[in-house]
C-alpha cells in the first residue's frame, strides 16, 4: 500500500510529468489526476517524465476529489503554510512515517497537490485528514509542484531505504595493519633522525607524537602506506637519482 | 557560514535558476558557476528562479573548481551513484548534519554538482572530500539537478526550521472540559434511553463505554460539543419541526 499522489485540477502537462518522474525517483507509483485542466493524456507530460512514462500511462483520471480519494485511509492535503483549520498539521518527514504505519496496517495514505497557481481550495483542504506542510524559508515559500511532490516522495523513500549515513567507497581493503603504519612511522623517523630534524631535543618526543598522530588519524590503507614509504625513499634521493649522503648517528 | 552550491559546467540556464529558487526556498543563497556552457549571465535563468533574482545577481562565476572551492573546508560531490573511489560516502541528511557543524566552527561547505547530462567528472570528484549520494530507487536512478539541489537544501534547512512533527492547527481553544463532554454523554443517555436504545439490558453497560469511548477520542472542542447537543436536539425532533413524544422511563 503504497501512497497515491493525487493532482487535483493540474494545469500543465508538463509539471505532471515531472511529477511522474519525481515519484518513480523515489519507488512511488500510484499517480491520480482530478479533473485535469488541458485533458489527459497531455503530449507535453511524457518528455518531462524522463523514462517515468509507465506512472503516466497507468495515472487514474477522476471527475472531483472524493472519488479519487474513495479507497483511501488517510488523506495529507499538502500546502506550504498551515491554514486556519481545526486540522493536525504535520511535517512531510512525519507524515512518511505515518504512511509506513498505515501500510503496516493495510492500509492507503493519499497526499493531495493542489494546482500550480493558488493550491488547493479551502473545499479540497475539507476533504483531507491532516495538512501535510513542507517547512521553508518564510521569505520566500513559493515552492513548486514538482518540488513539493519530490520532497514528499524522498521523505517516504527514506523509510524502504537502507544507505548507511556514511560509509567509505572503494575496494580498498580497509586501513592498513598497526605493523604497517609502525613501519611507515621507523622509516620516517629514522631519516629525519639521521637528519637532525628533532630539535630541540626536549621537544623530540612532542614532535614524534605529532608525527604519529597525523599518519595513524587517515586510516591509511595497505597501498596508501607502500605510496607514503616510496615518498619518503623518493624525498631522501638527490634530484638527479644519487643518495644523500646521511649523517652518522651520535 | 552557510554551504554554498556549486554548478560545476551547468547547461542550462533555466536549471540554474531553478536551482537558484530551490537554495533560497530553503534559506541558501551562496550560488556560484564554474564554466556554465552558455555564459552568465543567461537570460533563461531569470524567470526560472521565479523570484529568487537575487541568487542569480549576486552568483559568482569562477574558470575551474580549485578557484570556486579555494575558501571552502569541506567539498561534497553530489552523484546519484557512490564510485569506487576511497572516499567517504554520506547521504544527504548526514552532509547536513555535518554542514551545521562546520558552520558552528566558523568553517563552510560546498555542495558541487555536476552538468546535467552526466553529472561529475571523475576528476571533479577527485577534488571533493565526500561523495553525496541522494538514496533512490534503483530501478529509475536519474535524479534532475534542480531535483537533487532542493533535496539538499531542503535537508540543510531541518536543521534550521523549529516546525514541530505535528500540531494541531486553528484557533479552538484546545479540547472540551470534561463537564462539557459529560454534559454531552448524558444528553445523548437520556435521550437514547427514553428509546429503549440500550438492548438487551446486559449489553447496556458496554453499549455505553463504547458511546463513551467515540465521543471522548476525538477531543472535541467546546464549540464542537455544543454542536454536538445541536444535532442530538435536532433528531429528537420531528421532520416538520414537533417534538417526538418521549417514552415514559420504566
Amino acid at each position: 500500500m503504497k501512497p497515491a499522489f493525487i493532482l487535483v485540477r493540474p494545469q500543465l502537462g508538463e509539471n505532471i510529468g515531472m511529477v511522474a518522474r519525481a515519484m518513480w525517483n523515489f519507488g512511488l507509483d500510484d499517480l491520480r489526476l482530478v479533473a485535469p485542466r488541458d485533458g489527459w493524456p497531455n503530449p507535453a507530460a511524457g518528455p518531462a517524465a524522463s523514462g517515468a512514462d509507465r506512472l503516466l500511462d497507468e495515472a487514474r483520471v477522476f471527475p472531483d476529489l472524493p472519488s479519487a480519494i474513495a479507497d483511501c485511509h488517510r488523506v495529507y492535503a499538502t500546502t506550504v503554510r498551515p491554514r486556519g483549520m481545526m486540522k493536525e498539521t504535520v511535517t512531510a518527514r512525519f507524515a512518511a512515517v505515518q504512511s509506513h504505519e498505515l501500510d503496516a496496517q493495510g492500509l492507503r495514505a493519499a497526499y493531495l497537490f493542489g494546482p500550480e497557481r493558488a493550491g488547493l481550495e479551502t473545499e479540497d483542504v475539507a476533504h483531507a485528514d491532516q495538512i501535510l506542510t513542507i517547512p521553508v524559508n518564510p521569505d520566500f515559500s513559493s515552492l513548486n509542484l514538482a518540488q513539493a511532490a519530490v520532497l514528499c516522495a524522498y521523505e517516504w523513500f527514506q523509510h524502504v531505504d537502507e544507505t548507511p549515513d556514511a560509509i567509505l567507497g572503494g575496494d580498498h581493503g580497509g586501513p592498513a595493519s598497526r605493523e604497517a603504519l609502525d613501519g611507515l612511522v621507523g622509516h620516517l623517523d629514522a631519516e629525519l633522525t639521521a637528519r637532525n630534524y628533532f630539535r630541540p631535543s626536549h621537544r623530540a618526543a612532542v614532535m614524534r607524537q605529532t608525527l604519529r598522530g597525523m599518519l595513524q588519524r587517515p586510516g591509511f590503507t595497505e597501498q596508501e602506506v607502500r605510496t607514503l614509504r616510496g615518498v619518503v625513499r623518493a624525498l631522501c634521493q638527490l634530484p638527479n637519482g644519487i643518495a644523500l649522503p646521511r649523517r652518522s648517528r651520535d
